[in-house]
């Protein structure tokens, strides 16, 4: 029979992002973890995030982690960039240790940088300079340049990640950012991996490319060995949606599929 | 001092939109009934409603429309096309007459044409297919044509409204729709108008097109009129707005100064 400690470190990582994007955190989660369990939430009722005030994605941010801690998860996992630079500060919850996206990228690029680092993101997360404040904490000689991108979040919504106009449009917003030579670009939405193609073509092969999940799961997985707080398996994943489209369904099945079993989605329709 | 029947009819019109775009009919109102007070909610916190399902659509109109009527309104006006498209059916309020955009715009479509209709919307509008029903319902021998155009709404916040890349995406949107030999054109959505010079580009000088904001205005002062339901002024406006940002003040401003007092803004934060 399991002890106590025993049913605490088998309870599941909650994950949560506005819509889909947070599956590329819970892809690099379960590469890294693969055998903890997964408790994800996406708010596509209400998403996107990047557009909102920052009273609106911190009421929000307060709500998903309700959720989750109420769901009984062990740690929260913030995949969005835009509440993790908008809706942590002051949000604790005692016992439950809450991971945001941002501070992992800024470690990421600070370790590979070679003085001048760019940050892509939604326009509240570049309004609200998280990104940079997180980057010159840990290294006041940097140069950081910032640039939100509204329209790449539609694009890749659009399917055309790998189009002409996306192209244009990408080199429309990194012109600016290229000017100031930087050397290392933070793509700080969880989305932006998806353009990393047409990316490519406009900032060259020598820059560095930042893609916050992978730091963020990387921290996850020490953090919790450190903690003495990994499961043995096997794993459950479960999904919630705020929305019931089926746009999630088919979404997730193509991007998790290489990391989870056969099984169909386990997938809920949840108000939060 | 105002009889019990003079309070009633000097109430607000009630208006809302998941945004600022429903600002479009207000202006038209202010223009065809000069004299009514008017309380906008824009739902800016859940915008937008054109990527969403049926059933959270639906779920987010019966809330704005109790909103407004708690609030002591005559009449709704339901602004938003997708709203309109998904969320109106069953919807009904003892003694308050509701309106939406999509009959209005077909009425108006229908009365124009010689034969063939385009019609573009959002994702759900156009899922919905509310359009070709309402004008196929008034005249069968019609051809309706329609598409979905994901990326206008995104280039009109980003303000690219006249720029070349616009242009590209109005012309990829539009080239299966001009195809069909249309000619008239339904702008489905409360934010395409501003686009109206670039698809002026796309679609050449005789298209016929149909800003569904002006038909709807016509119809509510009509039938206002028929039901003696019309207020004697002076108008008092007050807008409400779900998330807190300044960027729907800034458009506000811009887009009704013409029609309104020079007085600030009656801006309020609310949860519905």
């Amino acid at each position: 029979m399991p002890s106590v400690a025993d049913k605490g470190v088998s309870r599941p990582i909650g994950v949560f992002d506005s819509g889909v994007g947070g599956l590329t955190v819970v892809a690099a989660l379960m590469r890294h973890l693969p055998r903890e369990s997964i408790l994800y939430l996406g708010d596509t009722a209400r998403l996107p995030y990047g557009t909102k005030s920052p009273d609106t994605v911190a009421r929000y941010t307060r709500q998903n982690v309700s959720f989750l801690v109420n769901r009984g998860v062990k740690a929260v996992v913030v995949a969005c960039n835009t509440a993790s630079a908008l809706g942590l500060q002051g949000l604790e919850v005692p016992g439950i240790p809450i991971w945001g996206v941002v501070e992992p990228g800024a470690e990421a690029a600070v370790a590979v940088t070679r003085g001048r680092i760019g940050v892509l993101g939604t326009e509240s997360t570049i309004a609200s300079d998280a990104y940079a404040r997180a980057i010159l904490r840990r290294n006041a000689e940097l140069a950081v340049v910032s640039r939100a991108c509204p329209l790449f979040v539609p694009l890749v919504e659009e399917g055309w990640s790998e189009d002409p106009i996306t192209l244009q449009i990408a080199e429309r917003y990194l012109e600016p950012v290229l000017a100031q030579s930087i050397d290392t670009l933070v793509l700080g939405c969880t989305h932006y991996p998806v353009l990393t193609g047409a990316l490519r073509r406009v900032i060259g092969r020598d820059m560095v490319l930042v893609d916050s999940a992978e730091s963020l799961a990387r921290a996850v997985a020490a953090d919790l060995r450190a903690q003495s707080n990994l499961a043995a398996g096997p794993p459950e994943h479960h999904f919630c949606v705020t929305d019931n489209g089926e746009r999630f369904l088919h979404i997730a099945t193509n991007l998790l599929e290489p990391h989870s079993s056969k099984q169909p989605l386990s997938l809920e329709w949840v108000e939060v």
